[in-house]
C-alpha cells in the first residue's frame, strides 16, 4: 500500500469531476448514464421527467404506450356511454350485450379520433355532452403524440460507435492506452472534442482506500471532420496515473475510464454529446499488440470504405 | 459607518450586474424571477410576451385555458347559428328552447373538432359558410395548441432542488458560505458552472446607504458530471465581502446572495439555466455547525442513493 | 478636408465590419436589417427564404395569408368537383347554379378540413377520388400551418426596446454618446452583450471620400442580468472616432453607429440577437445634456417600477 | 520529388483534420459532405439516420414519398377490408368487383384521413375493429408528417452561394488564393467565421506519396454582418503551402482546399454550417487576373445591388 500511495499522490487529483469518492459501484453506466438512485421525494413520480423518459423509450415501448392508452381511453369513454344508456346513441347494434358494448366502444374511437362517420351518433343531453368532451380530449392527446413524435426523433444524437474494449498497446518508448470511436450513421460531426477522466482506487492520507479521479491527457484532443474513425490516445507517460501499473494492478484498483465526446452536428445544427465508459473490473480494458485498421481505401469506386465490424479487431499478445 | 465603509470600500464593486443601486425590495426573487414592474406602454398587453406567459403557466392553469377557450368557442358559434336560424341545420332536436340550444352548441362543437357525424348538417348558405370558417378556426386553434404543447415540455430545464438555506460554517482555519444543489430528475447535466454576485448596503462616498454588489469566488466553478448533489463553497476571507461580518451585521446590511446556474443537458441537447438567491432579511442565511451527507452508497444493490429531502439538512450550534 | 484626414487617420479602421466603403445609402435600416438588394438569380423566387419571410410577416398578414389560402383551394376544388358532374355528389342543392356551386364548395371544405358531416358525399370514381386527394392535401396543409405557428411564435427575440435618439452628453472631464435599451416584455436576459461599430465618411489616401468602419469601446460591454434599463456609454476620448467633433461635423460626415445587442434569454434557452443603428443623417444622433431616470423605486409595493415610455426622455441644452 | 520534399517539410502538417493519409478520392464532395462509405452493419439500414435522411431530401422526393405511403396505405387497408367481405360496409358499390374495391379504397382513405363521411361505414365487429385501428395509424402517420415538415423547414440553414472557382492571382507584392461567398436570400448571418485547410499530396520520411493537411491562414477570418459578398484571401508567402508552385504542380500534387463557414442566423437564432471544396483535379483552382466587383451601388434608389449571377465572374490573364 505504500507502494499505491507513491505512485499516484504526486498526481494532482480532480476536485471537480462530480463523482464522489465514496460512492458505490461504477461511477458510469456503459450507456453514459451515472450510476446514481435518487430518493427523498414526497412523490416517487417527481424523479423522472416525464418528457426525458418518453424520449428514452425504446420505439416499440413508446408506440405500444400509445395504441394502449388509445385502446384505455376508448374503453373508459364506452363504460360511460354504456352507462348513459345505449338508447342515447342512434345506430347501436342492440343485438346481443357483446354487440352493444363493441358498438359503444367503435362509437367512442370514431369520436376519439374525429373520424365521426355519423352511423352511430349521440342523441341527447349527455351522450352528446360526453361525445363533446371527448373530441376535445382525442384532439389533446394526439397534440401531445405530435410533440412527442417530433421531439424524440429531432433529438440530437451523435450516432457515434465506441470500441467496447480499450487497449494498453506499446506506443513510441513507452506504453498507451487507446480506444476507437466511429460515425455510423449519414450525420456530419464537427470539432469533435474529447474529455477522458478515471477513477482508480487509492490509499489516502489517513491510509483509507478511496476511489480518486484524474484527468487524462490525449494526443489530440480535437478533430475537425470526424467522418472516419477516430482512435483516441492517452500516452502512458510518467505523468499518466497508469504509469508502471501492471494487469494485475488494474484489476485490484478497480480503473474506471470516463469517455465525453462532444461535436456540432450539422443537419440538426446542435452540439451532440454522447458518453462511455471502461472499467476494469468487467475487464474493459486489456493488454494487446494494437487495434487493427477498419478502414480500407475502395480504389475501383473512388471513395473510403468504413468497415465498422471492425471496430473492436485487436493484435492480442501470443504471450504476456 | 466609518467602521463599515473600511470594511467593503477596498473592494472592487460591480457595475455590471445589471441592477440598480436604487432599486427597492429584493433584487431577484426566490424563483429566479426580477423584482421589476414595467409600466409605460401604451397597451398594457404589450408588457407580457404571451408565449413566455404560455410556457409559465401551470399545467393545469394550462388545460383549464383550453377548456374554457373551447367551451367558449363553441357557445359564440351556437349562438350565431342560432341567430341565423336552427331551421338550417338538419336533425336538431327542436322540442325545447333548452335542447335547441344544446344542439346547436353540440353541433358547433362537432365542427369545430372536425368530428362531423352528420346527423346534425347545415344546410343553405349562411349556416354553411358559417360552418366552413369554424372549421378553420377549430383547426387553426388546435395547430396553436399543438404547438404550445410541444413548446411547454421541450423547454429546456435543469431541474435542479437547491437547498431553501444558505449556511456560514467554520471552514478550514476560517469560515466559509455554502449552500447545496442537486438534480432531482433524471436528467444529465454536464459543464455545470456557478456565478454567485451579492448585495450589500453600504455606505457610499457621501456617505448614504445604497446596495453594492460584489462578485463571491467559488473554490470550485465548474463541476464536469452533475449527478450527485454538488456544495458550492465561498470561502470568507478577507477579500470577501463578508469578511468579519457577524449575525447581526447580515441582518442590518441586507445581504442578498445571487445564484445563477448553467449546465448543458444532455437530453434536450441545450444550455440549460436555473437561479434562486438568498436574503438574510428573510432569513434565509444562517449560521450553522455543517451540512449533513445526503448520499450514501447502498452496498446491496451497487448504486449510490441521493436523498433529496434532507438537502436543508444541517448541524446548528448548541450555542453561539 | 486635411483637417478631417489627420483627426481619423491615426485610428486603425476596421475591414470585417462586413461592410463595403462603396455601398450606398444608410447601411442598416432601424429595424437592424442590412440596406441591401440582391439581383441575378435565374428564379426570382431563389432570393427568399419562404421559411424566413413566413416568420417575419406580421400576425394579421399570416391569418389572412392562411385564410386566402384555404378559400382559394376550396374555390378550386369546387370548380373541379363541378366539371366532373354534381351528379356524382349526393345531396347537392341543385335548385340554382349559384346554390349548386355554393353547395360544391362547401362539401369541398367539408373535406378539406376533414369534417366530413357526409350529407353530401362522393359518389362515382372520380369524384371520390378527387375527394381522397383533396382530404390529404388539406392535412399536409394544417401540418404545414402547425409547423409555422410553431416555428412563428418560438422564435427567439429579445423584445428589447431602444431609444429612438442616441445623445452626446457631457461625460466625467469630456463627452460622451449614449443611448438606452430596456426590455419591455416578461422575458428573462441574462449575459446581455453590446458591439457598437460605426461609420463615418473620411478621405482615403487618395484624397476621395468614402465610409471608413470602427469599432467603439463602452465602459461596459457586458451585462448579467439585463431586467432594468441599460444605458450604454460610449467615452469620446483621443481614441474615438468621434473626437472633438461639431455637431456640423456629424451631419456633413454622415455617421451611422450600428448596434449589435445579444443576449441569453432563459425561456428559449437560446441567445437572442437584436441590432438598430443611430444616423446622424436622419437627425438621430443629438447633442443634449443627459437622460431623464426611467425607473423609479416603487416603496410601498417593494418592488421597481420601470417606465418604458421615458426612455426617449431627455434633458435638451437650452442654448448650444 | 527531393524538391517537393523540401518545399512542404518545413511545414507544420495537421494530424487533427479527421482525415486519413490513406484515403482514397476526392476527401470532400463539392456540396460538402465527406467523400466516405460505411459498411459492416449487421443491417445495412443501420448506417441511415432516417431523419437526416428525411431532411435531405429535395422537396419534391419528400412530397411524392408522402403520397405514395399515403396509397399505400389505403391499398393494404383496402385489401384488409375485402377481405373480411364487403357486407360489412354499408353503401358499397357493389355493381362491379372493380367498383367494389375502389369503393373500399375510398372508404379506406376516408378512415385514414379522418373524413369520415359515413356514406360508407363499417358495420360488425372486425370490419369496424380495423376501422378503429386505421384511424389511429392515419393519426400516427400525420403526427410525424407534421414533425417531419417542421424538422425540414425549419433547419438552419447558411444560404450561401460559393463561386465555383478558386483563383490563384497576383495579391500585394506576390500572389494569393481567393475565392467568394454571398448570402443569396433574406435571412441576417452576423460573426461569420471561415476555416481553410488543404490537402496536398507531399513524399513523407520514406519517400513515399501520401497526403498531408495543412491550415491557410486568411487575411479576415471572421466577419461582423454578412450581408454582401466576402471574398475570402489567403495570402501565398513563405508560410504557405502553395509558396511558388506553379499551375502544373497544382495538378500534379492533387491540392485540394476544404472550406468550413460557420455564422449566426438572426431568424433561426442558431448557429449555422456551410461547407465546400476546391479540387485542382476538377480544375477548380484557376490562375487568374482578379475577381470582377459583383455589387453596385444603386443611386437612385438609395441602396446596394448585390449581382449574384456575377459571383465567378473573373478576369483570365490574356496570355500566361
Amino acid at each position: 500500500m505504500a507502494n499505491l500511495k507513491s505512485r499516484l499522490s504526486h498526481l494532482q487529483s480532480r476536485d471537480d469531476s462530480g463523482f464522489s469518492s465514496n460512492a458505490s459501484g461504477r461511477f458510469i453506466n456503459k450507456n453514459g448514464t451515472p450510476n446514481v438512485r435518487r430518493a427523498g421525494l414526497s412523490n416517487p413520480l417527481q424523479k423522472y421527467s416525464w418528457y426525458h423518459t418518453m424520449l428514452d423509450l425504446p420505439s416499440w415501448q413508446f408506440i405500444l404506450l400509445l395504441i394502449c392508452g388509445y385502446i384505455l381511453a376508448n374503453i373508459i369513454f364506452a363504460l360511460i356511454y354504456y352507462s348513459i344508456g345505449i338508447e342515447h346513441l342512434t345506430g347501436i347494434d342492440e343485438s346481443s350485450p357483446f354487440n352493444q358494448f363493441t358498438d359503444v366502444f367503435f362509437f367512442s374511437s370514431q369520436t376519439f379520433t374525429t373520424v365521426g362517420y355519423g352511423r352511430i351518433a349521440p342523441v341527447g343531453f349527455f351522450a352528446s355532452l360526453v361525445a363533446t368532451f371527448e373530441a376535445f380530449l382525442g384532439l389533446l392527446g394526439f397534440a401531445i403524440a405530435t410533440g412527442l413524435f417530433y421531439g424524440r426523433f429531432s433529438r440530437p444524437r451523435a450516432f457515434l460507435k465506441f470500441s467496447k474494449i480499450a487497449l494498453i498497446v506499446p506506443f513510441q518508448e513507452g506504453t498507451a492506452m487507446m480506444f476507437r470511436m466511429a460515425p455510423y450513421k449519414n450525420n456530419l460531426l464537427t470539432d469533435a472534442q474529447v474529455v477522458l477522466t478515471c477513477a482508480i482506487e487509492d490509499a489516502d492520507e489517513n491510509g483509507e482506500l478511496k476511489s480518486k479521479f484524474f484527468t487524462l491527457k490525449t494526443l489530440i484532443s480535437q478533430i475537425n471532420t470526424l467522418s472516419l474513425n477516430w482512435t483516441v490516445v492517452h500516452k502512458i507517460d510518467k505523468n499518466s496515473p497508469f504509469f508502471e501499473l501492471t494487469k494485475d494492478n488494474f484489476e485490484t484498483m478497480d480503473v474506471e475510464i470516463f469517455v465525453h465526446v462532444r461535436a456540432f452536428d450539422e443537419v440538426f445544427s446542435n452540439t451532440v454529446v454522447q458518453r462511455t465508459s471502461y472499467s476494469s473490473h468487467h475487464k474493459e480494458i486489456i493488454f494487446a499488440k494494437k487495434f487493427n485498421m477498419m478502414y480500407a481505401p475502395s480504389k475501383r469506386q473512388k471513395t473510403t470504405v468504413l468497415n465498422l465490424d471492425r471496430i473492436d479487431s485487436y493484435t492480442p499478445y501470443s504471450n504476456y
